[in-house]
């Protein structure tokens, strides 16, 4: 009973798994990204083969990976990069080189870190010079003042925030950088996993701010580095 | 075909229409309240004048009154006192003596006025000393920490804010009080006519915080005179 | 493979973790509370060190503790308390001499005891006195009228439920005092994991009622001893 | 251009407006019942005049009528009876011969008159001895109490309420009778136009309630009106 | 550190567990229901044995029982008989002598039968006679109307369906009855466990029909039980 | 102060209005369609002279027109129909020829007639044989079954209803033709506006059905001709 | 305690299990699908007995099947074929001569292919000859008009995509065919399980779109087969 | 009865109405905003008035202004330019020289151009270079495809869609700027006022998008002018 019932799509190694874009690099100036859940180990290490081939300087980043899934692809892809908190593996290793506007990361608490270290190491492997600052909640008001002076240097700022979603009004109403708005799974029962941050932070009552998906570091990092490269020509990117 | 189809309970006054309850002053030694939507000017005009026949001293509070149905009802109530922002009457219209802790009710923004108005004469009709600050939204922070000073007097705050409801965090964040946090139905689009501002409270990230129902007004103004008069034991009210 | 990526933010012992708010406790007279879910036991010790450099007298609680997590920040903390229904593990475990005002947490059901536990624990371990009824669901009006006494006492109520969140109103329809009404994840269905006792608790039909976060019994309890606590001026804390 | 682009179906007199079920009436022993919003003034006056040619005895109600569509089917049923506040038409309008177990409606406050008059109406006109009760909210829980002895005589219980919707689950504690709780969509905020009293009722904490559509007082009438009956084998009826 | 942090409430058997009200039986003629999930065995045989110290002849059902729970609970009360596939244990194990009308229950698909079966062994032990009709889903409408003999004779008839909740309108439309509609968490997706059948069935476009709980075969049961009863006069039960 | 604060793009009689997509008709075979609502009288009467300009054979359909544009529209395109029930303007006027196989449109109740006709005319308008059936809702099965034979008939069923949404269940379950379901805004509470109806229909346990947005007539007409049209190959078209 | 609490209803092999319909395949030509989740292993191998004893020629799919079920079942019914992918069974294994149009299958991303594959082994197993196209996402929309010509010639299009559930409305735009959209549960946060999709689906900005539940592709593979064969008139299926 | 019933707040011209946050443009270098709906034309001239009292050289942006108002501020500040469809009025009316990368505005349908337009203008007086192209939805690919040269050329790219809120990922597909999204309240039923449109957006599957509230073209304007300033230092500014 094991046949297969019906030949897929295709005979190419990646045939029926993905379609890697090889040209977005030239056509938009940034890194192949991977979305590791819902795709088993083999598939990634499959994805990871042909990525190899590609010329080299792209950069490839494996994003929510687990300690399983990281360990097989970095065999495929020597020179791989793995932080666990933030399940981001980078390929290669090496951060690049750091060019245009400051990207600042702010958290509001212990436990948005590892979707602020996924906004801040995307940043940094899309080439930006990138800072964290962490537990900065507005609870105590003291600590996001404390930072005036580094958030007043960015280019633009990831804040990334759960439960009431509080912290980017606060940010966006002391500095003129644009705020990227990142909503987190944290909090319990009426955080609704994050919606309520989410619905929150569409609501900022100061202006300059944008929202992504919630927990969604990554897409808050590249949107960060493109506005810290916007003073860049795009065609010259 | 105008005759009635059968008769409805009852013969005194108020029959069909309500059941005051005047034993509650007593057992609560709270004002009567009477919510004003949905009730036709016939009907407020009955239970006004079922008011004028309880004993002296006893302080009603009409709610979320029109021009139209404030007029009938004063005029049956003569002495009320009709605050056009608020849409509350009181009766009799004086304010009582102040006594216990103070109530700060405090507002993010010029559209949550009329709800921090309500909140400020409820409490003041029960017998509080009362203070309201307007337009201290979190966008501008040097706002509320220009006010913190008079925030530390308080015994309770009210906070009342829309869209974002992020004040309610930051203020429970700079002081010892209770804050009961009312979230109104100010913005548009994913403000979903305050569930955002509801839902956001909920979460505050600093303890010390409690929600009342979407530009409930009064009832955080009811509730802020209990706390403030919780320094009496409860039966010596 | 194992490199770190980048490295984190500052060198100090809790870097990266959390930002311990010592002021507070002279701000705002609370103690240092340390929500457990979501940090590792690795962190939870480092907490526990940071804790005990602290002056003495400090209280710290750490909410949601379960068994594994609670042994380990016990080694940390010699002379800790846990309270395994409530998930509530208090340092140092004596419960501070009691003042003000009288607690009273009331709960409806049996599944909500563990929540009505941590909001009772709370209030005690916060200086005061406090008492725990269970089993007063409004199914059997006679179990809530036999408390009636020992409800009109209190200087304020946290009334505990699930499903249809009804016992707020029937509670705070009998006494003067304010309540606190603590939603709970309780049923099944339609009880959507608290958020409709959240929803009948926002619109109890009797004033003086407002609404924490569902299954937040440490929030309810903390708030509870604030007002408990209100007949002395907030200066003198 | 008033030509009609298209002929629609058929050409009896209520042909395109609707397909009255005179076999119900002998299948279920039920009258005709006609929802008037969304119908023009001019289709329920042909609906009548065919209800008119039915044979005697059968009873028609129209629900939901405002003033002017009222006039206009009274005019055609000469006999028919309208209570303004239920917005219900009957006719004939003679209430028929009372027969079965005592119906009794009980709703919590004076703005849940109207859908609670048409519950008491519709069981009225179906053939049941019914009575109704007003204003026993249970934020006053002796109003609730002073009825116990009408409640305790009925077969079936319909509960109206609005806001939190807690009036089921008390009711439903003290008897034996089956109830059927109707939510209204009175309240504001997060009353969420009846939601939250349905979730409520839905999760009332007393077993022996189901549940309505929000504001249908026709529904619950109806309901009650068969188990009421229920006494009669159903082959008698 | 196992040292327990504060008293409980009070010193009997169920203290700090459940107050079980015996006098409901007496009240209201219903059998003690205790709800399974939430319970640790040890709290489930603590209720057991206080459930063996009553008077004879009082029935006890434990609802939504696994196999661990159910083999304590047996043991502790001897004579009591557990049905797997509705998880339902009832005390003593012998269905009582049926009176009263009789109860269909019926069932759209095979994976709606554990709620069904709940219904209808609740409704036996509640001394109804009850059928149980299966797989008689509106996709297939002569399996419905070959039912069609049985579905007349009933005096209540307890409709079970997920998905799209549409058995309960074609039932209500077929027979004189009353209908208690169950909407199951049966299918995937926008079934969003069980919510669209509940909503779907709330507007059934048949009258006679109110709904209960999402999977709450236990309420249904009991409900239509008491339904089924009614040609008695309640003070007789 | 009513000079034009900066010019709008472009010069042409559309600009800033529309694009309208000469080619579409070529590239897939279908007429032009203008959403009526949210558009002015004078931007309507714009379009409605650039459709004039168009090669004669191309049909037109403007949706959702009330009388007063429908009339503006029909000057500046002579020969156009309106049919005010479905607020469908169709020009040319004429129906054109019929091929294909035959559609059928089917609706639950009198108030799903606007949404049935505006399905049923522009399946006719776009060139199908089409019947339309009305008032055969579940709650008397008799009624959809006297129409088994022309049901049977179809290439294609279009099935209109609103509140609980259970016809297109029923129907699927009848015949062997794809089912397209539209749920309609009709109901009142829980009905949503047309979501429970939506949600059922996705859940329809037969297969066979496909659901298109609330209200959606137009969509549902439009994709019904496809259907119907299916068995020429579409090169033909 | 184990023997049974009550008998189920009667006596034959599926009784209590299911109600195959053997004349369904007559009455609308299609096979026999059984749903595989909350079924155990016993009732699936009776169902296939069952199946066993039918008619030569009769299909059936088991749809949702993991791979220990597949295996018991596949046991019982000889020649079965199981697509892992897809988690179809079907029996007998040989997929049927095709006929009618074609049907195309086109999926978003990587990880919408499970959905994709039972569509498309539906749509085969039902007689129709199908087509797969993957990884055709609208962030590319290069990959999508490579595919320009395939599409075109479909009869019709089943398009599977989660997170925004764009393509649907692109490639409705660029075809004449019927498109049939199945949402997926595919993304994290406010994805939230497929329901965004399925709206932005419902809402498709180009006509000719009609949707399925999410993960639906059973449901869609099955109605585009009935669309393909629609050029066979139904009586001649 | 007409005396106040208490004073309010303060004695300034402003008091009790907003409090001019003079100080943000030199803070963050942007102009002031007024957000026209909920305050009386007397507050807004009141506003005008103090407006004209600051530092020539600052705009002023009042945004949602229907015509009435507008006429009002305009006659409080000559030289003030109203703009019908996007209901913004500024002052001064000259639009500023532009400096920074371009902004390009592209929305999807007619029924979007107010929202499009207001985050056009607003970008242009924030001192941006911008282009407005409209009625580019995927539908019609080609459109969106003949003015990719136009999109190339941009910093940052406003995208103003309704419905199924595809655009966003179609565009930032094709391009290397930032792109900002700004769902719409257009569509109707499933669309949800913007809601879907909303969620499909958060939901992009290509990266580099961000969301803005429902509507919000004020905000999108304002965000997108910081980005394209983002080349110049923030200290700069």
């Amino acid at each position: 009973m094991s046949e297969r019932a019906a030949a897929g799509p295709g005979p190419g190694p990646l045939d029926g798994i993905a379609d890697l874009d090889a040209a977005r690099a030239d056509r938009r100036g940034i890194p192949e990204a991977v979305y590791g859940p819902g795709k088993s180990v083999g598939q990634l290490v499959a994805i990871a083969a042909a990525l190899r081939e590609r010329p080299a300087g792209q950069v490839a980043l494996f994003t929510r990976m687990d300690a399983r899934r990281a360990e097989a692809v970095a065999e495929a892809l020597p020179g791989a990069l793995w932080d666990e908190q933030a399940g981001l593996l980078a390929w290669p290793g090496e951060v690049p080189a750091a060019r245009g506007g400051l990207v600042v990361v702010a958290c509001a608490g212990t436990s948005d870190i590892p979707v602020a270290r996924e906004a801040w190491l995307t940043a940094r492997y899309l080439g930006c010079r990138a800072e964290l600052v962490v537990d900065v909640g507005v609870a105590g008001l003291h600590r996001v003042l404390a930072r005036r002076t580094l958030l007043e240097q960015a280019s633009v700022i990831v804040v990334v925030a759960g439960m009431d979603g509080a912290l980017p009004s606060v940010v966006a109403g002391l500095v003129a950088a644009p705020v990227i708005a990142v909503p987190t799974s944290v909090g319990y029962g009426a955080a609704f996993e994050g919606m309520t941050a989410l619905l929150a932070m569409l609501n900022a009552c100061a202006p300059g701010v944008a929202v992504v998906n919630i927990d969604n570091g990554y897409g808050a990092g590249h949107l960060a580095a493109q506005i810290a490269h916007a003073n860049l020509a795009p065609t010259d990117q």
